[in-house]
């Protein structure tokens, strides 16, 4: 019997008591009681991004809630800043330009972070840009962006809206959306928010609505301006997946239990033991600004990736990530990003080192382990 | 203690085994798992929708599915023929003309279908008509359109694309997508298909993704191009919605099991057999050409709406849907759509026969239910 572990930066395991209330008897999403649960979920979500502002729930994707941020605030042949480090950088450059926006592109080195000066340099030199996107926490890297210091280099030097990806960094990263001076931020339901795939979150400033009142662009189902209108009223302007604002109503409340800045601790804590164990082992780190949310790490040499993931999955039951791209077999992706404590770090290493083992790679067994736990113990 | 029961056209009641399905722990999309998994929900949705042709999942709600054909079949300035005979009817009016197409406007009363010469009569008239939106079952009104009939007269007449609005027809009424020669038919999760809202399919006929590649509409998370891209791979171009995938298959292993002719003939049975009931206590259907996925009936002079619905939940546990714009609490709406037997069709009788009584509206108890019941035992 192997039991089946994901480690993947999305989708993330789901609580159990959370699938138990997603499995109870469907409710229609105009009773009262759907209401009272949308005005609770709305409520918790505003905790969840520390904000006064609304946050919008949307039925689709991430991608699809990236994507109502630019139909809905902008016009077309609008000047944008997109910081382009990995896979999802790379998706919000071709995704506004797609619909007529004028896209700057600004790329940095897979597994790195775009810095304070290129950004000064970059808004210095396109004052009539309207918006820079940041990713928060860049999956396909495992890199994580300083929002905050951004935050308020971009405020500092232009009007610009602070729009940011959040997508696998809410719930991981600290992220204080009014005091940081966030205009834009949007995040998925299977990352931090720990239930499955299939609703988007997006947080919206009072400058980010005003713009909105001035965008152009065409749109319907991902219109935020339809969407801010029925939050008002606790409402969806479209049928919402009932099953899953009903999971994250579940998910909302254990985070407020637990508490936000607990819930960043944690995630920081489990991410740096996880590496100290990987470093302990010889292994290498991709990304020089690690995410809290995923560890990406160099395959070593001599070992077949394939061969390495095969094994993982078929002896031990978990399933990680693997790279993109170029770094497609080189690097190879754990994701410790939502429902995760201290013995899965333990649980994730020791398998990591069995099968390193078992792909002929000299591990001494339990040495990574022994540095994992020893982290914890730290003052 | 009174037990929940939900007669209304979406979301419709959830199958036990089917809510325990999407209770399992959540799975990885690029697992090999689900690549099976979304293979055979790709199967059955041909056997669905009667096709060989292409049927994609997307991630939105049934909304966001009809607005993918717009922006992915048509160009800015293209001309359809939309026909509006409700809520719905009205909403594919409105999204074209957002997206910058030209829309004839082909207004029916509310309760009524489009009649084969008035469709045959526009479409001389506008020759240049790309195609031709239908809505096979209008949920605001309960009316049915004869969508074979018409398909043949489009197809007849013009060359435009024949495009169906199946969300509440597709699993309760005929639908032979190949035989018939329509060329776009949606629909979504929670209706037919009796899983949560969450996800919308779409069918493409060889014209229609013809008319694709030369669509230049700006588009991205509803491009049905990338669907399709993927769909041959069994994959999606982002994240499905899982748990609800999941569900779409455990809930189409059971429409294969009973036949989607005896799921057919289901329909119009239960649909028959309530009306019956309903026009034996002496109330009105408000349709003419009546849906087998829901009946819309006036409320009774006498009867106040508010205190009807109020008495139907509070004592009975039940919730219908309400009139919708100027039918406002002059009709009610009972869905039959989906998981739903015989003794669904007696309970929902007994239920306002009672509730009736207890609006002082006279009524003989178990007269509806008498002939509900006999209408079963017809040859």
């Amino acid at each position: 019997m192997i039991k089946k572990r994901l480690f993947t930066p999305g989708p993330t395991p789901v609580p159990e008591s959370v699938m138990l209330r997603m499995a109870e008897p469907i409710i229609h999403h105009r009773n009262p009681e759907f209401r009272e649960i949308l005005t609770r979920v709305h409520a918790n979500l505003q905790y969840l991004f520390q904000t006064a502002q609304p946050v919008m729930v949307l039925s689709c994707s991430g991608t699809g809630g990236v994507e109502s941020t630019f139909v809905s605030l902008f016009s077309p042949g609008d000047k944008i800043i997109s910081v382009n480090g990995g896979k999802f950088g790379e998706r919000w450059v071709k995704m506004p330009k797609t619909f007529g926006l004028t896209v700057v592109e600004h790329k940095v080195a897979w597994g790195t972070a775009p810095g304070v000066d290129d950004i000064r340099a970059l808004l210095k030199q396109h004052p009539d840009a309207k918006a820079v996107y940041l990713v928060h926490s860049e999956t396909s890297t495992g890199a994580a962006t300083d929002v905050q210091k951004l935050a308020g280099v971009i405020r500092e030097e232009s009007k610009a809206l602070v729009c940011v990806d959040g997508i696998t960094a809410v719930g991981a990263h600290e992220m204080r959306f009014d005091e940081w001076g966030i205009d834009v931020c949007v995040t998925g339901s299977q990352k931090g928010l720990m239930i499955p795939p299939g609703l988007a979150f997006i947080a919206l400033s009072p400058r980010a609505v005003a713009a909105m009142e001035v965008s152009t662009m065409p749109r319907f189902y991902l219109d935020l301006k339809k969407a801010l209108k029925s939050w008002k009223e606790n409402d969806t302007p479209w049928t919402p997946a009932v099953s899953l604002v009903v999971g994250v109503d579940a998910a909302l409340q254990m985070i407020r239990a637990e508490g936000i800045e607990n819930i960043w601790d944690r995630h920081r804590t489990l991410a740096t033991a996880l590496r100290a164990g990987i470093e302990a082992i010889g292994l290498k780190l991709f990304s020089s600004t690690p995410s809290f949310a995923v560890t990406p790490v160099w395959v070593p040499e001599g070992v077949e990736w394939k061969k390495f993931n095969g094994t993982l999955k078929a002896r031990h039951g978990i399933t990680i990530a693997g790279g993109q791209d170029e770094f497609q077999g080189k690097i190879f992706r754990i994701s410790h990003l939502g429902y995760y404590d201290a013995l899965d770090m333990v649980t994730i290493m020791a398998a990591i080192e069995w099968t390193l083992a078992e792909c002929s790679y000299p591990v001494t067994l339990g040495k990574g382990v022994g540095a994992v736990m020893r982290h914890f113990l730290k003052p």
